[in-house]
């Protein structure tokens, strides 16, 4: 599917501002593949369909969840985190994607989770770095998504459960995982002179 | 068994400074009891062993956790996390204390968990709030624990939280679930206003 194709196919499901963080989305995506590796065409699709349920009524994702194969416990956590996988499932079901190299880095862009794939991560970064966004830490991030893929997601998760624990959020285990999982790895890779740096 | 047979039993595995605090402990423990209940026989056996294994040689802690039933994961986590579970073990055989209202809030004391009984919850906040602790925001912990037990337990666990990000440390499973279990908690109880406050 040709990127126009896929834009056009979108945009009817999201306002005008959460389109045009669509577009910035996938540029900035594509720009990480382009440093980093990835087919470029499989990263251009899965940035652009992100967040194709953004704005799906919430009864509607809630439905979805109770009865297709999504995890349960997404019910118990907030309406924000239902948009991914939800997402995945009706980027498949509606628009005939069946590629889970498309279909997987939707599924986890809000959260993550232990163990994700280099698109995953792309997206995953691409997300909460685009040129449009003003978290605060936001610039380290871009510094870091200079250097080193696995460092610069490891901030954003970090930012993360920073975030939510500053609004007294409870965390979906798998922003945890990820966090634990991306520190482990940074770890191992003798980071910390880095992350403590 | 007696107040003065446990402390005299614990005082030659410890540090000075570190049996003052043991001393603090069970007096700030048993305060909470006072105000919330709680057999005070029970949780002053608690606080006075529950760092009865925090100078044993890392490399013997390691061996009880490989070789008895205590939870494997530990080994992947910082080892200040193992004298919790090592120490409720060693309490049961050394000591001989079997009552496991004694040994549970040694054994979670450090990280918490989710669904923690009334006696956990007192030992885990003493240990926290003692008067010789220091930490950021403490005097907050002790405000709310003249307040209400889960409130004050949940700022301990999110200060912890807030504590380990900070220093890129990977977070326990049990320490989020903690956190998780008693925000709901919070939540369902419509505490939000306080929280939030």
């Amino acid at each position: 599917m040709e990127r126009s194709e896929a834009l056009a196919i979108v945009e009817p499901h999201l306002t005008k501002a959460r389109f045009e963080h669509t577009v910035r989305v996938t540029d900035t995506a594509l720009e990480l593949a382009d440093k980093y590796g990835g087919n470029l065409k499989t990263v251009e699709l899965a940035a652009i369909f992100h967040d194709y349920a953004k704005y799906r009524d919430r009864e509607e994702m809630r439905s979805w969840i109770i009865h297709e194969p999504l995890p349960k416990d997404l019910l118990e956590y907030h309406h924000e985190l239902w948009h991914g996988p939800v997402g995945a499932l009706l980027v498949e079901r509606e628009v005939g994607i069946q590629d889970n190299d498309v279909l997987s880095p939707i599924r986890w862009h809000t959260t993550g989770k232990a163990g994700m794939n280099h698109l995953e991560k792309l997206v995953f970064l691409a997300d909460y770095m685009e040129p449009g966004r003003a978290f605060p830490g936001v610039d380290d991030v871009r510094r870091a998504a200079k250097e080193n893929l696995d460092y610069a997601c490891w901030m954003v998760s970090k930012n993360t459960i920073r975030y939510l624990v500053s609004k007294n959020q409870r965390i979906y285990p798998d922003t945890f995982h990820a966090y634990n999982d991306l520190t482990k790895m940074l770890e191992d890779n003798k980071w910390r002179e880095a992350i403590n740096g």
